[in-house]
């Protein structure tokens, strides 16, 4: 069974050329100029249309389960959303419970993602970092496919790990191929903050940010950089928002400290305006870090353009506003207290369009556009050339996007379980037509042709270099 | 006709796969797994060795005719050279002659190149920027696929122009999608300490580094820098040495200054003890900027690293050592002083071999490799994607390197006409086995297959941007 | 004769202290605590005062003839206004005028400095810098009590010198204990704005600030400190006013060049607003550098902050508004066009009273204020241990501070010959009370008992180092 | 009574001026020419030599009892080879033991500070920093006259709080006039790698600093930094030792965070050489943070040069080589290895003829020998104007030292209590020849006037600013 779309202008990381692609077993046969198919073959005519690498997406928390509660989005529905937003491939946090070992958190993983709609992979959170933990960090690495390891600078007492943690992963990941990803803000510093505000009755949603400082990420940043330098073992930044960390990065990565970065799609849009809503709208932007004021969104497209940011990703985290399925977990928690709203928003779906859309309008080229969203995401992950391009031999998950359409991002016309998105009433001026997975076309528009547990669970090889 | 390339390790700026070529009427037609030819079709099996891109060297001076001498290499032998080294387009500097118009300079340029064995384009390098002069820059860019224009801020009386008209010649160049390079160095600051050195008898070939210190192209590199910031004219910064000047292109990129820059394979690897080898040996090694400490050294491979450096080129300009042509024209001339000696030197031929092995010993990609030394050169100077990558539609321009292979470069084993090599007894650990230039297969290990003549000229597009 | 100031608050760039000040024979002679005096003695109270080292203006253009017109204030009237605003020492400019030598040139500036009613030293303005000049530059130095030269990268064709006669130039100062200063903008830069704007009938105040970037005066800012850096000699930066400028300075500084930069009263509060202001009013604030935006503004009190910047003084320039002495010269000169106006604007009387009252409400010390205002410039131009400071030994130049008095800046109410003040209307909190010159008190309030050439010409000794 | 010392050269922070001091009361009540003292006065001719203000050490371990041990100099037996050194003032450490309020432990310090021969202050070193600790913070601000408060990011479990604690002690500091004084390594970092270090059974001296980067330092420098940026409150790195935390505390200097740095006289004149001494001898350079790379040595110079560090002090921590005293407390602890042997080494009498000679050897002013030692001491601890300074009102502690005489530094002639000096052997071009500490001679030449009591205590106001 073969695939055959032609006329479209391919965009790779590097290439931008006008080309038929030929799809055969799931997998990118040929790319070529008039490439003939089969009478059998399925044929698309993309003229006037871009096709593109399946968007990557590396921070989701898709299914996280806590214990009293969990994210909205199951595998199935958060991945039906990424791939209608062109994303095809997630990798996902498989966090770590207090008390239990890597290894059984990542079977209840398993078997979570199983109905996955779209492909999968596990990044490993650690927050109980013991000798047997960093034996199973081996084991992860050596024969799960699980190569990197999330921990966090912030949330005393709850997920952060002190700094001789911190380090002994590194050491251990680094031994194997492995790298170490690290939520940075200082959580100490916004422990206090947080007790002062609340102290001092200062409750409202902004609250969250002004507690939240940007010098908290900043410090973090500059911190676990010492770390990657002194162990030599790759970082990798996630969800990185403030200026003062992108210079950390800037200057790590001047020096040749082995540390990338990400950032997500609403903090390249969204300013701390978004807490100064009216009533308790604010609390829909209650995720961390927090969003920024303007100035720090600059220094963020400022990074995409110079590369000192190589990713961008959505933390998609969906806890909903009202608590519509009855769990007992929204929004509504924090209604006495912006500390007592779950952290976290929507944004699997979005990523895609709003970011092609705004790349374009700001002048970087739609290669950057494929690095920051798939190829790089897939090299420092351990996912390429499976995937991440298109090419011969990689899995043909493709996304034809109409360049010229234009189109309104509305939660109620999302395809997942989230109540709301960060970017409601937002234009962009293109949209999602077709999207492939290993050669299946499961996107048609708004016909939904994927299927759950069609997602693929994608081992990966060694993760933190290009 | 059509040729296949089969089972060769297809390199481009992103891709690194397994593939088969297929080439139709000089263009790749398609890339893929298991690429069927006609019976007629030429096949040839890369298994083991890896496909690139044809090099792209932007900066060489064949032919170059300065009224009473020239450089010993014709546009047919320094073809010749190149594509032996990997190297299938030269972008050739055409010089304007003070007094002549820059439309019969490129007329008599287009002479001399007809003989090209390689594919060439021309820079134009302007000295005598009157009024008709900015008029011809909008006709060089218009209708003669001369998109960028070279300008010296050293050698006063001779090359150098002053900071308005550098920045006129910006202004104009910008207007219509052309691009300013220009050899950065202060001018005056060498002059006197030229002057003061010659009257203080120091007059070995040391001098001629002592006299051109890195602060005078770390000065020059800022000014310019900032003409480019003012006009928003892209600019490129050729053949950078000095750790300064990195330093200022650092700063440009990271605040958005459209410029770019480029050095020379001999300055990552070349040091000031070549100008104190024993006897007159050093003048093989006076070329401008000159040789650095090994500070700077590590500073480029930085660079490149990085990503400040977008450019490895040669400045190929073939003054022999000893003259060998009887063209009273050769290193010899500064027997009775560093000051006289042409300044320039070989490297057309060892480019490929010389990137390709260092940088894969540094830990840079191949990826990487590909994008130095012919993606961006071919994005930045209007050849893409007619030049510069394998995809579908580009020129057949393709080198098949065996990664294994040991070698020593020694100009006795050169292919075009120079008397000595900067890198002799310099081992590398690839070779170039093929080159095909248009589909047509010039160069089949030490077998020339090329003829004078076959390489055309490439009228460019927009300049600067990538 | 003796003078005794009683229980002063005295301020020098160090201390801060209680005490009695002793003067005789025109110097101090004593510091302490309950000094006595002979019965004979001048006895001043200064209690609830402040007492500061007369303020040294080392920017001024007094007298300043340049053949067909002259600046407004001669020596007499420039120093009158000096001495009420609390400055006693002017070290003002001696122009070369292009075809004299430099010594004739400094007997003509004694010749109108002998009215001098404060103390004057003098730099040399070189604009013809010829082999005799060289010489000459050498016994200025030696004989003449001149260690510091003015050259310009502005103003082509009339002040302005190319890099090489600026590099000869350091080098000769260099070798005697001489500095050399330089007013830094790109002066082609600026020439190409000015007529591009001219010719596009841009001709209103405001394109004076238009066409003088502040990336003309980064530029050569930059530029000249490389050559400070090749030559090892002192270098002064006058009226540093942009960003990039003082980013300059503040690199070199950290890499150890001997470079030290200057700021000028009205760059610390005005901004291109001014040339913002109804009809021709704008043409008040046309002096070079132009004003800046105000996130250069908060750079330069960054400056003053943390030592990059090292002096304040005032390039007072006076050139009337209306041309009230019938010089035909004045502002009104560019009535058809803004670079027509005379380039220069008044200061000499409102700089220190503006200062103190500044660095006080930003939370700057009195100490830094006496630093920036009179020490360091002592300092740096040869003029410490005599002028600079309250200390045994030292002149005897002193200025009591009421420091609660209230008072407004006015033209009208200035001691000077000028028709406007830039700080028209500008509170400040502070008064200058009495002020001695060489223990003569010239000032007594509003009471003026100076006298037509008291000031003395005080020759200098090395320039350039603290 | 009073004394006059005659005809010396004077030298503040900023004068340096030939002039007579007179002391009456203890107190300097005039500095001038030619002053007259009564009959009954003491007269000291001080023609050829230099007087300077008596030194501040503000980092020293006196008499420091942790239980089992303390260090081998009392108050009697530091101060007097404090002020054989020329050091008239230090302010010491005062410890808090864990479960002792921090008044207990002052009472207890001035107990063992009683027999003080030069005078003291105290910080107090926190490390139980409960909610009792921060109300008596503020008792000992107002009351106690300590206004500075010492805590560790080092040695986790003995000394090290946790970045909450730290702010929330800048928070009550902060807010009386207080200010943090920081021991900026990593602990965590440096835990994990000795712990690496001793289980691989590397153990001699030189682990020592190969366990302890300068990254650690870094780290945390940068770090803290941060605190001081959100509380507002003054915050002083003690003993900088590495280019990392210099660049750090250049960087918030720029950008106006209140940060002062210290280093101490060892770290500008020792490399890791000395861990590299045959036997044992290497533990004598056991401190930390420990020696440096040369390349660190040359930025702390130029960081004395540029003003990014304000003090030089010594850490005095006297732990014998050889357990002389029988106290079971010396470096031969550390026989079995490294991480055994207590940190810490002399320096308290080396400091200011070491400083003195290699400042201006190295050309910088004796100026700023004055204020690295003594006067941004005391304006940073808050002493001034009473002591650092040589000025009418401030104490007479003037140290007179003769700049020509030749001395070679060894323990044996040293006046305190320790075995050892880390300066053996070096030669001084300067030396100590009078001390006056409150007017009274206690030093002169090699006799010790001084009496064990005759230090007062202190008290200081507030800290941070100068």
């Amino acid at each position: 069974m073969s695939t055959l779309i032609k006329n479209g202008r391919v965009i790779t990381a590097s290439e931008d050329i006008i080309a038929d692609v030929l799809i055969e077993d799931g997998r990118v046969s040929a790319i070529g100029r008039n490439l003939q198919a089969g009478d059998d073959a399925e044929v698309h005519d993309a003229s006037g249309c871009v096709l593109v690498p399946g968007g990557i997406d590396v921070h989701t928390h898709l299914d996280w389960d806590f214990g009293t509660a969990r994210t909205v989005d199951t595998f199935a529905s958060g991945g039906k959303a990424a791939a209608f937003g062109g994303t095809t491939t997630v990798v996902d946090f498989c966090n770590q419970t207090k008390g239990t070992s890597l290894l059984a958190c990542l079977d209840d993983w398993h078997r979570r993602a199983a109905c996955a709609t779209v492909d999968v992979g596990a990044h490993m959170v650690m927050t109980d970092v013991d000798a047997q933990a960093l034996i199973d960090m081996k084991t992860l690495m050596k024969r799960e496919g699980v190569t990197s390891f999330k921990l966090f600078t912030a949330y005393p007492g709850v997920l952060m790990v002190d700094d001789g943690t911190l380090m002994k992963a590194m050491q251990v990941a680094g031994e194997d191929g492995g790298q170490v990803s690290v939520h940075c803000e200082n959580g100490y510093m916004i422990q206090n903050l947080v007790e002062q505000a609340v102290a001092a009755g200062n409750l409202a949603p902004k609250y969250h940010h002004l507690t939240r400082p940007a010098i908290a990420e900043g410090e973090a940043t500059s911190r676990v950089i010492r770390f990657a330098e002194l162990t030599g073992t790759p970082l990798y930044i996630v969800h990185l928002t403030a200026r003062q960390a992108l210079e950390a990065v800037t200057d790590a990565k001047q020096r040749g400290v082995p540390v990338h970065a990400e950032t997500c799609t609403h903090y390249l849009y969204l300013s701390t305006d978004e807490y100064e809503k009216p009533g308790f709208e604010g609390a829909k932007a209650i995720l961390s870090p927090p969003l920024r004021e303007p100035d720090h969104i600059e220094a963020l497209w400022g990074g995409l353009r110079t590369g000192v940011l190589d990713v961008v990703a959505t933390d998609h985290c969906p806890f909903t506003y009202e608590d519509v399925y009855g769990l007992n977990m929204s929004k509504q928690l924090g209604r006495e207290g912006f500390h007592k709203v779950p952290n976290g928003g929507p944004g699997i779906e979005e990523r895609m369009t709003v970011m092609f859309d705004g790349m374009r309008d700001r002048g970087l080229s739609l290669n950057r556009f494929v690095e920051v969203t798939a190829t790089a995401p897939a090299k420092l992950f351990g996912l390429y050339p499976r995937k991440g391009t298109i090419a011969p031999g990689s899995d043909a998950d493709i996304v034809i996007i109409d360049p010229e359409a234009k189109g309104v991002i509305s939660a109620a016309r999302g395809h997942g379980r989230m109540d709301y998105s960060l970017f409601e009433g937002h234009e962009v001026g293109c949209k999602v037509a077709k999207v492939f997975l290993r050669g299946r076309l499961i996107v048609d528009g708004e016909t939904w042709l994927g299927e759950d547990g069609y997602g693929e669970y994608i081992p990966r090889s060694a993760s933190g270099c290009m």
